[in-house]
């Protein structure tokens, strides 16, 4: 891929159409080349259907409006994660357009999701206080182009509500489980598939659940083959994840 | 109780058949009487099925195989945990009748296992490098004169294991659920009866399991009702804790 | 017990009087036979005392009134926990007649407590501060058909107020222990009597206490037999595991 | 695909061929028939290219060849993880064809290697010391019938020799990325490709590193999108998810 | 240097010019003497381009003002760092020529940059949400009379912008590091330059990043040579580190 | 001691003066005996120089308040630790001469200090942020009656502070240090002195401090002897364990 | 003190009995003036009962051999903690005279314990296995000419042990309490007494123990008053803390 | 510097001197090239005075020798760090004239310490249990051609042995400083001096040190200014950062 480049660079010094210094200057320019292949992997990018993302936790609402604005002139979709309500206002206001999923806390432009046919990334969430993350799963694979079915608050708990769902687990190309305290269901769900699962621990519980560190330890330790785990709250990343894994099976 | 001997002690010095120093001395003498006490606290625990119980970790062949013989020449049953087979043939050359159940790592003298009738402590494992602290739960609580019933190996990765035994789980009176790794087994037993659950994490695992501490955490976390946790490993006190439950409901 | 619902089915099927088609729609409908079967088995619940739970912390009081309200037209009682008082005047507007346990953090509907005869639960704990994590399990237990008893404020630091009341932890079925800093309390009353402990350790404390981490480890590590350990803070745990216990002992 | 199962046992009470309690007594030894269905599972397994797996740690080299044995008279290929010389050894007493990978630690029996044509697992790894846990994952994935390319001693400390293989990296289904110590390469090799990476960390450091917690967290940490993370060490794990991704885009 | 005072002292000894008693009062006040040399010392940090330094986190708004306006009394620069808005408002009060650094969070008085020639003092951020705490590395370095160039937003996960900027690194006399996350742009710099690296982890991150903990056990398991870590979010610490190495090689 | 009571009611018994049954009542109000022999306990503290003491942090104002006002009914002084504001005017409305130490947090009625004369206690600490503890430490010592020596602000950065105070170091008769940050100064102060030490971290720091885990962790692991170390930021705790040892010296 | 030996070093120079450049030098030497000094110190610890002390932990038995001979040239007695078999054999070819006791792990020449009159230090253990802790902080104290009465295996388990021997407690100047597990004992001793409590956790116990690190955050969070911890398993560091607290009532 | 590469390679093109296809081969083998550059880069580390390293820990003696024999053939010196004495042996059966510095566990060929003139690197430790991580800084930097002086067992415990060596401190133009245990050193020595300190934790001590730990938070919130923080017991680490600082004074 690179080589075309070195080889039209080299041809056109070999037919003299640029001299020896037109050429060192592009090579020394070789960062904003870079910056020129950027561009070509954002297109590159929005082609396989992933948006640009502004991660919005850490910036003001008129920082992440500024880059929102700036982004969705040269690109579509534009997804920003973690926004408050404060920030989709300020948003608002340079992007009338633009929408705001509250329960994920994302604002797109220029979203439409995929239509679910045979093939789709199964979202799974134990209980009611998982929601958020699992609907930023849920939501940020559905903007990266992914179709992607819900089965929320199915913990192991009472384990009949998962059974009673086998079907979608097995059919699903690729499985997010999000599960705060015990983070169970990720073990469980694994034990019943032999799809990649993807494992979000949750903050989700209280004492000795050390902001979802209990989670986090029990999916990495689980007894289940093919558990692969993302950061505590990480719905995004985890998204980001089965898309890649996602995209092998359709193309 | 306690009443009786203070009022068999004010008594006598009503009557005058004991003088005022005489019962002041006893009183005195109130740590013999302490463990002239303790040694009616030795009768109740062997009528109510308790041995004692020598501690292995941390002593020398010779200092148990001493407490050992001594022990036994006043209470049946005996019973010493985390043993080794060093401890058991110091002790046999003292105790020639001694015992030595060597998975559950004890030295028994004196002890007969009691018949299943229709209550029993079931005690499930999730995996057979879990079996070691299982079966310490069970012959622990065997010893301790409670009928025990094992159901080992039936980890959630594979959970129908688990489900074609649910009438064992909901048989039980009481169950202890040994599990290292990601402990999810107790959450998923947990979610599949209303009975007392006790939760052994264990050792086994690698890595981020860190000595037990990922199970440990998770059993302290679980989504399901019911379920008291006892430390890593300790299949000792998980049976303790389990007869002093299941005498509840057969006395 | 399942075998009825599987007898009956089969003999209806054996017998013609519904076709085959019919019978396998059934068993397609499981899930809704288990939601049916989750039905019976809230009746178990209720008639064994056990109400509907609502876990408040997470949830906002709109969600709490709602799951509240549709839980009340089918159910009695119910037990909504970690409830603060915006939770309870949200509830109060669908259900005027709901009660709340400040102290506790509990509203419930329908509750009436337990008469303590000769068999209670006792509920020991070691400060003032730890009060309201001690009230949240007496009061869970008490909605939950349970008869309790309360002995709150002898901690460790001045044994003779517990030595005082050796005759409540004898006469008690099982025993709630409630306690934060160093926890030793659940020691302490664990060597004091031969019934089942539920130790709660509390997030009271500060500094080295690490939100409760101190108590919970010394619990684990408890030298006391027969005891077992609840999250920080579970107050709820402790009392549906100190229920699942007390039943047996009473039926 | 159950409902044959059902469909049959229906229809044949409804014929009158077997009767109401025959019926109900298959319905009883549903465990038996779903050792039958776990049988098929197997075959599937097989089927689908992923082998039998022994954990040999934790286990006496005896028991491991006597699974390794019994599981060779039905199965094909075996595999056997964290396998020291001495299980080897042993196994090989029972099964004298088994091979030993004393690298990956591994024993096998029956496999041959995928070759590998234009789609490939990558297993990339940082420093020499990573390297048993690299070939644990690489030898695994073959075992598991996927092609398998390695890339080792590439971190980052030396990013050159990395940035040289970045084609390696592009034409990848699925990249394993292996690094102790700081972790960093799993970032690196995410910045620079946008297949899913499973990034394991190793127990290779020192002092800080705490037996791999270092490198644990910098991976679940990874500023770059598309990254999942298995236990310290857990090669075997990175390789069953790797096999679960590689499948989708190969069949 | 210190042998002049007593040199001195000795010789009005040995001359008479002070009594034996006098004498031996100087060296009881050598506090005093102490305090004396203290001042000398802040005249050698004032020719030596160090300011006198307010760490204002813990202190009101009026305390912060009240040292600043004593030491801007008798010193020059004055530098206070983790300043809000309330306490610059309050420094401004009493030394109106006061300027803030929001950005950096730092008030000074009497400071001018130093210009950069040939050598220089280079400070790199991997997100732009780590740029509070390099903009503090990088002023207070400057408040100190170090050159100091910016190299922001150049995390590994687009790892061309750094490689692209190779030369600044390799100009640079010592670079500072400033990273959240899993911290691994010091390892990919370290990699890079031989020149001395210091590694400030900061607390951006979320999950398991633990406030700053996976940065930190990353940058002290550097695979790199020739790198040193400051506190969490310590980016003065770094600044000062950095001084007194530039110091080394312009003197 | 506890033999008067004894001897007395014996002896009443052998007189007839009252009968067993009036004695046996005696005894099972034991435990009001008890709260008597606590209120004589009580007595004992006010004589040695101890007051009633009431720790502020999770009460109410209005309990606060409430409890003060009580014991200030039968008791002389009350010491509240741990007082905001709030809870001062709380106590003030009850008890109008109350009186409010605001560094310390600690709010007194009746206390008087005590003159320092040849023994004292030394409260060392390291920084001005430090003080908050120090004061609370050096303030309740001197509500017990302990004469104190403050020596504030003199950390181990600019050790000849400390050297310059060896004195006081070596002529008290019991220090307290109280450190922050690295919590270097027990050490040192340690190794200056051999009297007893009884060390104070603070959660004065910020990163890697994680609330003043590192200097509890230093000052448990001083290379000084004679060094004990209390609860972090746990100011009263000194001075308690300080008073208990002073008053060996003095008496 | 320090004061004679500027005054003499003055007094000769005004006197002219050594010059200028002499004194001058001396001064120079002040690094050696400190060494005599520090063997003045030596005296002023062997005047004190205060043994040389060498940490045998980490060195071989010869270096522990070499150091022990030589410092038995010049001072009585010495002291090596931690010491095993081997480094004692090593001790014993160089000083014959040598002595072990074997659970305390210390060498010794030239100590006789003190004689109990009145005063004394208390060693109190929890279990038999802490005894070898408890026994080095007694037998260390003893060295250091310090009374040591002992009472050990009195846990919180069987909590009539301890109250039997409250009179022990009360007539103590000093007490080290010394367990593991949970570490309850300090509370409930610190509780009964109000002299100085010296808590050493130990690292007895398995599983959530964390090598001491539970029972070492219950003594620091100790709900009674009065309690100064001391490392992990560290007699010798209690036994130096002891001795400086009980030197101040007997002096 | 890279340019020059470029340079002749585009003129080579131009002039017709290499073809195109050539030119674009020789970028294509830029791996190759690299490795070239690699060559050229380790000259340049022989130039400046960086030997080639081996870190052996985790290599069989078999892989250290093979390694260091080919290094060797190509460069000098050659130096391998963690290296106990069967590595040794190995080393020196492939490399007869290898040697061995059994205390800093290091293996070294070719290599001369240079001469202290008036710059040198200080080393300073703070116990003899530190001695072979300080030997292995001072060794390894100067086997890297620095000047090195040891200040050897001056911990704070006896803080005038440090005081008297402050000319040592203060002409030194790095200092590394070594302790373990509360790791206070570096922090008195940062105090004392404003050159640039690297602070080494070790892992010398015992209990609550955890593994170092202790020194290394320490150390991270030392209150001195100019303190960079390595691994614990990363001497070799602290050698190279001093190295990499020191070369900035002396060209």
């Amino acid at each position: 891929m690179d080589k075309n480049f070195w080889t039209d660079l080299l041809k056109k010094v070999a037919e003299g159409s640029i001299s020896t210094e037109e050429a060192l200057k592009q090579l020394e320019f070789l960062p904003y080349q870079d910056l020129e292949f950027a561009k070509i992997d954002h297109h590159r990018h929005i082609r396989s259907g992933f948006p640009e993302v502004i991660f919005c936790q850490g910036k003001t609402p008129e920082q992440t409006a500024e880059i929102f604005y700036h982004l969705s002139l040269h690109h579509s979709p534009i997804l920003a994660t973690r926004a408050d309500n404060q920030a989709f206002l300020a948003v608002q206001r340079r992007c009338p357009e633009a929408q705001y999923n509250s329960e994920a806390r994302c604002i797109t432009i220029g979203h439409s999701s995929a239509e679910i046919k045979n093939k789709y990334i199964l979202v799974v969430s134990a209980g009611t206080a998982d929601s958020p993350v699992a609907e930023e799963a849920a939501f940020c694979a559905e903007v990266m182009k992914c179709p992607v079915k819900r089965l929320f608050d199915v913990g192991v708990a009472g384990i009949h509500r998962l059974l009673n769902n086998r079907e979608s687990l097995q059919n699903a190309e690729v499985i997010i489980v999000v599960a705060g305290m015990e983070g169970a269901l990720a073990s469980v769900v694994g034990g019943l598939t032999d799809k990649p699962v993807i494992a979000v621990p949750t903050s989700v519980g209280y004492g000795a659940s050390f902001g979802g560190l209990a989670a986090l330890l029990a999916m990495l330790n689980s007894c289940a083959m093919g558990v692969g785990v993302v950061n505590i709250d990480n719905g995004f990343g985890a998204a980001a994840l089965a898309r890649s894994i996602f995209r092998l099976g359709v193309t």
